[in-house]
């Protein structure tokens, strides 16, 4: 098996044989080093965005002291959901190794599949519902961003 | 303005006085009760992740004590990006009240409305690459995790 994979899966694994959540595994790996290793933590840290792909992300970037990871690549045992993906593409990770896919993590009864079709527009059942509400005052807080000097961007 | 609306303006206008991240606030709310309320802190802590829809869901159920919340609603100052609204889909938070959208944000120079594209498999430009690695491997971890006994969803 690919040593980095390996790594995720022995991760992963830890949720097997423990309980901390789901059986996710992922590391990050710069320069052939592996810089951060996680496997999923909601049930035992009752926060449902430690999976394992955010929790390797938060580790690599305290790490290495930044919030981008533009020379890193994440490998992960299952397709990263809608949420770590789009963390994946906040913190410019320009690749991604993952192992079982979207539709296998539906057969074991996770939502992924389904929040890919909600993202897309294409979900038949809408569990989440969405209003609009004060647009104008709201957009009035990007017109003084734009305006505020010295800012950097991320 | 709404009043919960307001405190989510409020935690982005610390943004735009301060310099912790983007102009962006979210505050969940709970039987007519704030129980989150935070600012974007990509820059402050260095984490890719902290919006302020992720760190709004984190501190309520760290107060709560549990990771879903589906009796609580959420209120941002813009429309949730993919990475916020997967995790709040994960939180099963029922509604969402935003202000700005995607396309506001994409304005402003942020990348919501990029990886929305990403997500949906629209985008025209690809920054983030994935490729498949070690399937069967890691489908055979699902089939360990369906055999495991007394676990717990989420």
């Amino acid at each position: 098996m690919n040593e980095y994979m390996k790594a995720a899966y022995d991760e992963a694994m830890k949720n097997i044989t423990g309980s901390e959540g789901g059986p996710f595994g992922a590391v990050i790996v710069k320069d052939g080093e592996i810089v951060a290793s996680a496997h999923n933590q909601v049930l035992a840290t009752n926060d449902p965005t430690m999976h394992a792909e955010i929790a390797a992300i938060r580790m690599a970037t305290r790490r290495l002291g930044r919030f981008h990871l533009e020379d890193c690549e994440i490998y992960a045992t299952c397709e990263p959901c809608p949420m770590c993906m789009a963390a994946i593409i906040w913190a410019k990770i320009p690749k991604v190794y993952f192992g079982a896919n979207r539709k296998d993590a539906e057969d074991i009864g996770f939502d992924d599949n389904y929040i890919y079709e909600f993202i897309a527009g294409s979900a038949r059942e809408i569990k989440t519902y969405c209003y609009i509400l004060e647009h104008d005052s709201c957009v009035k807080l990007f017109d003084q961003w734009i305006k505020k000097e010295n800012k950097e961007m991320y």
